[in-house]
């Protein structure tokens, strides 16, 4: 019965793309579903996965909004 | 002081629509609000409801997105 | 597929418990459950409900941890 | 290593507008980020702040959404 | 920057456990962590990873406490 | 209503203590509270605070429990 939540900034991984593509969704759910069969032997069927996608302005690090924090670190 | 978190894909239960209406909503802050006032007492005025709704491909089960998990069991 | 979190503090609803009980604990997942299936047409095995229970200290409300918010509402 | 998660309901503080904005998410994360730097000596560059804007019709208090639970209190 | 949040009942993988073992907890921060990189492109070093294990009393499924629910599957 | 959620390991900040001390715990929820006072107009007792202590092996950093992250940086 896990429950996997990924929470990830909502951007590309890519020029042209601001958010995870389809496939990048998929591949997490069935790794991190794959992850708990392998290691605690969960059925994949007992397995939720969801993800939350936060806008960049929403999440912090280093006391900034992450566009901000980047900047810096690339500045620096 | 609860606080009870209700997440579910974002999708209507009927035809035509393609979210829980506002009158769903009221219903399970409703619900579950009452819950804890029944079972442990909690006057209502104490607890905070949160919906989430979660995009369909955001929301993985079987190691699947939600939509190819619902086909393929659909297709059993 | 819905995921309900409830959280509560940790502390008994009657004298001389000092913690829910096994019994209010399944009440809470029965109604929860059956508030999905009721609201949202949710089947009951597609529904998982998580209990947290949070010590009172590490809980907070009016800018205080919660036995001081009591206590200064009891005073009043 | 903390996580700060904020959760507000998405609307704005003052008239015309209709989410917190950019500045008011800054100062969130910078008072979020330098309360643990201040309480628990974690460096900013350890700490995360996610910060969760929730529809207002999705928010309950005292058994009802949050629009209709501030109609009634204003309404007494 | 993402986070993972893994919640499990807490219960042991083999007879005369209770609990997921260190190994056990090292493999899914390790599986979570590489997940993010393989798909995302995310650096380990920017990923947090929670484990959450929750009493088996507190978690449910078919609206009953897994405990319960366990056995009436099983008795199926 | 406000639901600040503050995730820390489990761990004293000074030697011979193993978790955050009361006072610790008060003043995170003060200035949480606070901080949504002071930037979004929020009154105290409309925000709630949840300090969640997560044992040092359940969390994951760069791949690895804690403990042993800790390890590798300090043997840089």
């Amino acid at each position: 019965m896990p429950i996997v939540t990924i929470q990830i900034t909502r951007e590309g991984s890519a020029p042209g793309r601001d958010t995870a593509t389809e496939e990048e969704k998929a591949a997490l759910i069935k790794g991190a579903s794959e992850l708990l069969l392998n290691v605690l032997n969960k059925p994949l069927e007992s397995t939720f996965v969801v993800i939350e996608e936060v806008p960049l302005e929403n999440w912090g690090w280093g006391g900034l909004p992450v566009p901000e924090f980047r900047r810096r670190k690339a500045g620096k």
